[in-house]
């Protein structure tokens, strides 16, 4: 038997990150950014308003206030998305809103609720200024030649909108993995059909299916290859078009597990691997024909189990990202547990997040078929390979597996 | 002024889930169930074995050791995906694969690893079994008519893979808000020109696109209104075929914004507010044409922390979520903060979860219009409306808006 931590490391050693390709700056969120983003210019390109109001000479308002307000004369107005007319000089100020460039000779900016309009094409100021109120200086987001986004990047909405803004439509970013998943077995029934008895719904296809989309890569569904040399073969022939495979089934010790044989044939170099894990055990993973490819156990929450720990993060290493595993988080076990040590178990489970911290509960259910315990669990308390369970009250690991635990059904001011 | 929490409350009270279609389980990633789910069968359909093996009367066994083993015949094979041939009777077994049905009169499977077979067709048994050993037991899972799923779930892999099993391949889930994201200003260019002078990029369109995204809604991206009021309207009719409208600009005190008048005149009711937050606080919210519209300011943190607040909520709840807030996290401050007291303020951060809890970093640059701070932050500190600021390592209240706070560069094994 091999260890969890071998077997990813093992594993992750062996992926790569896919090469990069162009997409446009909306359809690249969640995507990896393959290149340096520079800055053609600074930004604000030039001293601007942060506000609706007047731009003038901060000397000429000392001591202004409601009482006694201090006149200017306003020389025109400077809408957004104009350029200053004429410089301000003293006892003057041009109308000016938010985004537009001061003009030269302003020092301040004071905004309109502070002001009222004379008759006479003046205006009244009722308030000091500071020197450079309400002016956003040229350059103090960034300056032209800074590198605004480093390659590497998670594309989030923050960095799309760095990328307009410095006018860049289209980016280099990491290929989004494209994924081959088989289901492999006999008794498997694709899921619009009533299965006979004997059968089974394939369910592990349009489970696993989903978990590749949930990494942000792309599934491609080549359903069901029976147990034969030739169902198998075309399979994983079909499967070569992709970046990586995964199939499910056929990697325990029985007679009927072709696979082992049928990838020999094929040239790949496979290792099938007992992993000290539960549930999920039998494991296989290696090269075919250039790509990654994970064989899976068969059993619905193993396939599950080990998809999450070997698969996503190494689909999402093919992304590109850095961050390719799930956080573990402390949390307060409600109950106790028992476990028959020997093997590391990650146990479906309730994860909530308490004023007090995270308090952790093992569901009932915990075999390797029954699906129903995993659609009420968020996440898995890890239980360490060596350990033969915990005493309630006690802090374990836990792996959240959705973002349950951190949404919330009321805001939190 | 209104403060965060009762802008939150008026605009959610008017949004209403979208209806309900049909989508593939896989399409169906994410999205939130509109029906109950409830099983035709049981899983598993019948008894079936847990291992590759073989299945026998377990009393037959009884004392059976390495140095001992127990001889039984074997009557046939039972690959999984086919039915029993004959009842095993006492001295019999049958060697049975994975998921294959228990035949009749065999009450334990004994995992191949621990048998051998002989020459003439009978197996060595070294091990004892309990009643019941690795046989998963019908209905274990779930029975017939048992609701699997209830409407108003999330759909994420685990359902994927329970309605696999229950064998159902469409689902009727609710839909994706459709969103029409406009940006208004004549200071706008799209991102590919080069602004001249005067005029910024349309940064706001393509960071308010990302944000709808990244909600899972589809976002619509109808470009700039100029500030004149015909090229409003026809943004605002083009916006009509959406279930949703957000407009960024336009919505504080100046001269030059037409939003206001152009609303009135398309019949819609439009509430314009000032919020206790900063950045962010001329807001419009209402509903034109039946749809909700929000009308966010132009300033590009400004629009991007309205959004988090008001729009990621509103959208979430029309796409059937309840869980639609972000939760608040308990963090350690690294360093003091000051606020001028008087708005809610949010804070751009970097969020740590290290081994003795949360720790969280105040940004510099919290201009409204510094997008640099924005890339490098994962949070918003939440200071209070009444709050002068905190000193160094006080607990604050800090919300995520990214995953990175849940992901790790190693396995946390």
């Amino acid at each position: 038997m091999i260890s969890v931590e071998s077997a990813s490391e093992i594993i992750l050693n062996e992926i790569k990150p896919l090469g990069i390709e162009s997409a446009d700056i909306v359809s690249a969120l969640g995507r990896v950014l393959g290149e340096d983003i520079s800055a053609r210019g600074g930004n604000p390109p030039w001293d601007n308003s942060a506000m609706d109001g007047y731009a003038l000479r901060q000397e000429d308002i000392k001591g202004a206030t409601k009482e006694r307000p201090v006149e200017l004369k306003v020389i025109y107005d400077l809408p957004a998305g104009q350029t200053p007319k004429a410089q301000v000089n003293p006892g003057e100020a041009v109308r000016i809103m938010t985004g537009a460039p001061v003009p030269p000779g302003a020092t301040a900016v004071v905004m309109v609720e502070k002001t009222e309009p004379t008759q006479g094409g003046a205006v009244k100021i009722f308030t000091e200024a500071k020197q450079g109120e309400n002016i956003r200086k040229a350059g103090e987001d960034f300056r032209a030649g800074d590198t605004v986004i480093k390659s590497g990047s998670l594309i989030r909405p923050a960095e799309v909108s760095m990328l307009a803004t410095v006018g860049v439509p289209f980016v280099f970013v990491h290929k989004r993995p494209r994924v081959a998943v088989i289901s492999t077995g006999d008794e498997l029934c694709d899921i619009n059909e009533a299965p006979p008895t004997g059968k089974i719904s394939n369910s592990n296809g349009y489970a696993l299916a989903s978990l590749v989309a949930e990494c942000g890569a792309e599934p491609i569904q080549l359903g069901i290859a029976r147990d034969n040399k030739e169902s198998l073969k075309e399979k994983l022939r079909a499967a070569m078009t992709a970046d990586c495979i995964i199939s499910s089934g056929g990697v325990s010790v029985g007679d009927y597990d072709f696979v082992k044989d049928v990838l020999k044939e094929m040239g790949s170099s496979m290792i099938f691997w007992k992993v000290a894990m539960k549930p999920g055990k039998p494991l296989a993973f290696g090269v075919i024909g250039g790509k990654p490819a994970f064989g899976l156990p068969g059993n619905p929450i193993s396939s599950m189990v080990a998809f999450e720990q070997f698969v996503r993060p190494a689909l999402l290493k093919m992304a590109g990202r850095k961050d390719i595993f799930r956080r573990n988080f402390m949390a307060k076990l409600t109950k106790d547990v028992k476990i028959k040590p020997g093997r590391m178990n990650f146990l479906r489970a309730e994860l909530k997040a308490e004023e007090s911290g995270f308090k952790v509960t093992p569901l009932e259910g915990q075999g390797s078929g029954v699906i129903s315990t995993m659609v009420r669990a968020n996440s898995f308390i890890i239980v360490p390979q060596d350990s033969s369970g915990f005493a309630k009250d006690e802090i374990v690991k836990v792996q959240p597996f959705d973002s349950s635990v951190f949404m919330a059904d009321k805001h939190g001011y």
